[in-house]
């Protein structure tokens, strides 16, 4: 590769309920740069959009010299990426169908691209994390919600109004636990973090997750059925997954993915139980680039330039 | 377009547990030179690979001076379409790892493609039934299985050896009923034609769904609940392949989309009550071809020349 491409580089933000971060992102993966603020979740959208555009000036200010192709901001969603429209962020008030994409574009002078946060994580695990070099991969990320993205033939699965992959919403349990987005039985309702302390504090243990972890690490008996609990959950899931995408393998991410170790015994004694034959074999790996996984993939966005924003 | 292309022919062939049939098949999706025999599901891999290469000839011979260009085939699957292999038929017995693409190949002198059932039947109805013109659609056929394939982003998406798409083994009850597939709790467990037909029977009613219908239709009050049941089964499932794969629209056949008409009120209620909010205007539609889904979409690998079967 010739020396003028390595010295590109994108601008990627990755707007969460709790942190906004931006950051100076080069092809091969490599994250300067860095600038985190709390989100103003509480404020409304022209504040956040106000605070993203500042640390996107922020960034640029230190990166005097270096070529900027465009900025690649992962965001929560539903987001319509086809018209850069928010459709509600849960986690982040007043971006009820609103113009994400056009407030951004008016206040940040680079081309932008906008991509819901599994989607745009699910892409930076492809192109330079656990999935490099594979065709096919369901990435999850199990962290206060359960969210996703799906590469598929290499080609990154997006359907109508970009919200294809919203794995955490695949029913598990007909009118079961109410879920984060309103509806019932989701598997972020049974598999995701708040679910897992739930059950944790309902059985007289703590609710840090990590506590329980390693109380079942050391044997504790609660916590080491707490941990199976949660990996079964997790396991059967994918193993639906497996059905509903074929991918070679599924990538998990998310604060969860912290404990892989802790749960990938039963998660994959649960997934080859529940799969069929043919898709026994599909490997469960542990995201290989941690948190900056939606920052890469936000800045392969503009690297690629073929998201279809607005 | 041009005469010529018009006067091009496909020879189609859907291989089903039950029947066999193969027919000629245009451009435009007409069928003609229609073939059936009942598929010899007991005598062996060989014995059905014969059928097939004996049904193609009828269909030549009938076919004097037409271009035929290839001939295409719709398999139950797990197929492996990346290699041709039938990795296991549930319904036709000796099909374990058989090499199908490779056989047929040897007793058939044209070009050959090969697809999963419900992908080819996806194909056929987004080409030229209900699904034309949108760019993303999930086809479900709800029969004595479910099965189904998926357009998303104009791509047929096929996955880890051609597999993707299996939505009735995506797992709605933890360890639920056992389904055929070997595993427990699966969408096709709950939502097929068996299943219908068993809750019929438990219930003092007739093993004849039609009959069930029928009666729900006059206001039997057991058949009427029967009938919603099974609505709301299937509008719980098509909320979850929703927000999986995003698409414009679901399109439903098989054996118990005879019904649609029966099942859609109360299946769009659950589909409403259980899709998050930006997902409730996805339509529920009937399969646009009827009984001829997968051999349009079998004829369409052929002219489109694109299925990477070995």
């Amino acid at each position: 590769m010739a020396a003028q491409t390595v010295s590109d580089f994108a601008i990627a933000v990755d707007l969460g309920g709790t942190q906004l971060r931006a950051a100076l992102v080069d092809r091969g993966g490599v994250v300067s740069a860095r600038q985190n603020v709390a989100t103003a979740a509480q404020a409304g959208a022209d504040t956040v959009v106000k605070q993203i555009s500042d640390l996107v000036k922020t960034v640029i200010s230190e990166a005097t010299g270096k070529k900027i192709l465009g900025v690649g901001v992962s965001s929560p969603g539903p987001l319509d990426t086809a018209e850069g429209i928010a459709l509600s962020l849960p986690t982040i008030a007043g971006f009820e169908n609103f113009p994400l994409g056009a407030a951004l574009r008016k206040s940040v002078a680079l081309p932008l691209w906008l991509e819901n946060d599994g989607i745009a994580a699910a892409i930076g695990e492809w192109r330079l994390g656990a999935g490099r070099g594979f065709a096919n991969i369901v990435y999850v990320t199990v962290s206060t919600g359960i969210g996703g993205g799906v590469i598929v033939d290499n080609h990154v699965m997006r359907g109508r109004r970009g919200m294809a992959g919203h794995v955490g919403h695949m029913i598990i349990v007909p009118d079961g636990d109410v879920c984060g987005c309103g509806t019932r039985g989701c598997f972020e309702a049974y598999g995701a973090g708040p679910a897992f302390t739930k059950r944790a504090v309902s059985r007289g243990l703590t609710a840090d997750s990590k506590a329980v972890f390693e109380a079942a690490r050391e044997g504790h008996a609660i916590a080491m059925e707490l941990v199976r609990e949660e990996a079964e959950i997790l396991g059967r899931g994918f193993a639906s997954l497996a059905h509903l995408y074929s991918p070679d393998l599924i990538v998990m991410g998310g604060g969860l993915a912290n404990a892989f170790d802790d749960l990938i015994p039963d998660m994959r004694a649960t997934f080859i139980e529940n799969a069929m034959p043919a898709f026994k074999d599909i490997k469960i790996v542990r995201a290989g680039l941690g948190g900056n996984s939606g920052l890469i993939g936000a800045a392969a966005l503009v690297f690629d330039g073929t998201q279809g924003s607005a």
